[in-house]
């Protein structure tokens, strides 16, 4: 006898211990499964793939809860052996006839809710036809909830009534909260990335705001400013520079004279030569464009950009007087492509003098003024390679 | 004999059972302190605490890399029944002789390094006597690894040799990844919050941008912009809205006239009577205003706040010539702000008129123009509690 018992004690204990390490390793794998996915869909599937393939269930799904008026539940993925029972019922989570069941009851009471036989009670009543010809007897409804939200339902159904032992259940619910926080990481990344993306295209949207800005208040300025844009980007790109610093170096040039807004109109725009204390008085436009964008902050040098953008490298330049090193790449692009757009254009008080004027001034400054290497690559677009200022 | 065994069966059986639950118990308590935590420290002192207050460990600490040139391993946390082990070694995960030990190697491989009896052999030879000391005998490290990146290891100890078997190494395994999993998510949180942050300051900053930009051109349009702001907000107080909404006000009103950039300096601020001509240039500056701003997409509807602030309630403003309803209201605060300002103060082509002025303006107007409510509480502010514009 007491062989006896303990050989059935024995085979009972190796059947919890079964149990135990199967619903063990069914959550390890939902987990893996879980921090793996790339999107929401992907955990819901999955799981419900996962407990039917794995799990003595006869059909898995996932209901989201919509925000009708009827408080619909939306079965978002399924798994079964029998396709179609979803598809012929209805199911709801506000307090009506279709709300009765452990799915809505799951939802609407937020706690795990057991149907322990199908065929009994009345809550049941409007998909027990249809259960019965699906072959389900019982079933267990666990609502999914994250960051204090009901997102929808885990709902599992058997084919033995009262099928569903603490073991499963505590699995369950591990399961539920795994798959909230899982739905929680992946809604985490996609906010961050959107804060991400709109950092990047308000700073975007800031500099076409004062581009706008310039055009507005001074037409001329803002063409100088979109015709230098162009050329030093394509100086930039000769010199191998990353996409990532054009990008920078294509925004510091578009606002580069912003600084002019301080200029009166009548001083900058007036025909004929200009007087010393006006010079004096222009000269000041790159310290304040610097700052006026001072408080913005840019993943890109663009304050140094326009502070020093005439700067010299033989130290002759303003408004510090900067040599060589001192002054960044970008700046010195800056400062050639300025050079030679305003000597190239027309102006308010003199006519264009033409690009060969141009580049011949930066030919002659090579080396002195203007790093030798930008000027190189600048002669080289307009002697060589037709660029054209026109399409920006 | 056959009873024996199965006793024996049974008795080996629940030890195993034990383990099992036991170590499920502990990843699950592990998993939902990982899940809560607020911070990584939270998450690595708790976690040691569990290990060795529910495990038969004597020591738990986890290890973050260092980056300087020793490679050094530093404790961020540790629990345990003795004090003063790690702080009276060295640990380091680059291939010295402080790098041989289970917690380098288990950084240094991207691998769990299990050391089963401390007294031997001779990579353990550095820690052998101090570990004597505290009573450690057996010991595994497990590298903690976030997305794909080792940010450190975790080392657990035990006074007994060949202390960690399978489920153990399962469950630290699983621990790691649950940890990693918990560190990645703070990441990402705090991740979004500074993207968060950042957009709302880069919006604040291009405001203050625009005003600075404003002040340079102009400085009598951007005081008047400061002091219209200040009795705007204070009305809206008055009115009850939301702080949230209030935030929108201040700043739409900072830049309500960011289209006068627009207009001429010598029309803008010249002395003597404004021709016809010149004022339909001027009336231009709040569509202007709204066009220059209008790619930024701010949380507040500032654009119609430019655009609206010179409408009226009875249809006779500009330039759409809306009403009533059709006017948001904080245009219409700024619209009595705007005009109590600009009558109350200088104006280069004619001196002040005074608070009194301004106000018989806005009575006279009030329910023709203004709305009576904002005008009742910009009087009341001025004639019952002493508003004074200079203090912003």
């Amino acid at each position: 006898m007491k062989n006896q018992s303990s050989d059935f004690k024995v085979e009972n204990l190796e059947i919890s211990f079964q149990r135990m390490r199967n619903a063990y390793s069914t959550v390890i794998k939902c987990q893996d499964i879980i921090v793996a996915a790339k999107d929401e869909m992907e955990i819901y599937t999955k799981i419900c793939k996962i407990l039917v393939d794995e799990g003595p269930y006869k059909l898995a799904w996932i209901g989201s809860i919509g925000n009708d008026s009827e408080k619909k539940v939306i079965p978002v993925a399924e798994a079964g052996f029998k396709k179609g029972y979803l598809s012929s019922i209805n199911i709801s989570w506000g307090d009506n006839v279709y709300g009765q069941g452990p799915t809505g009851r799951a939802i609407r009471e937020c706690r795990e809710y057991l149907m322990k036989d199908i065929m009994k009670g009345t809550d049941y009543l409007p998909w027990r036809e249809k259960a019965k010809e699906f072959g389900y007897r019982s079933s267990i409804a666990l609502p999914i909830e994250s960051e204090g939200d009901i997102i929808g339902a885990l709902n599992v159904y058997s084919n033995s009534k009262d099928a569903f032992k603490n073991e499963e259940v505590e699995l369950f619910h591990r399961l539920t909260k795994n798959i909230a926080q899982g739905i929680y990481v992946l809604r985490l990344k996609k906010e961050r990335e959107q804060a991400q993306k709109a950092h990047y295209e308000i700073l975007l949207k800031t500099i076409d705001a004062f581009v706008l800005a310039i055009e507005k208040r001074d037409p001329y300025t803002a063409g100088h400013q979109k015709r230098v844009t162009k050329l030093a980007v394509a100086i930039a790109k000769k010199l191998g520079l990353s996409e990532e610093r054009i990008e920078g170096l294509r925004l510091g040039a578009l606002i580069h004279d912003i600084g002019k807004i301080y200029v009166p109109g009548e001083i900058l725009n007036r025909p004929g030569e200009i007087t010393k204390p006006e010079f004096d008085l222009i000269k000041l436009h790159s310290e304040i464009g610097q700052e006026i964008i001072s408080g913005i902050d840019f993943p890109w040098d663009i304050k140094k950009m326009i502070i020093q953008h005439h700067e010299r490298l033989d130290g002759s330049g303003y408004p510090n007087g900067l040599m060589k090193e001192e002054i960044i790449i970008e700046a010195k692009i800056i400062a050639v492509s300025d050079v030679v757009e305003a000597i190239s254009s027309h102006r308010p008080y003199r006519p264009a003098l033409g690009i060969k004027a141009a580049l011949d001034e930066i030919k002659l400054g090579r080396g002195k003024y203007y790093d030798p290497e930008i000027v190189d690559f600048c002669v080289e677009l307009f002697e060589n390679e037709n660029f054209q200022w026109e399409v920006l």
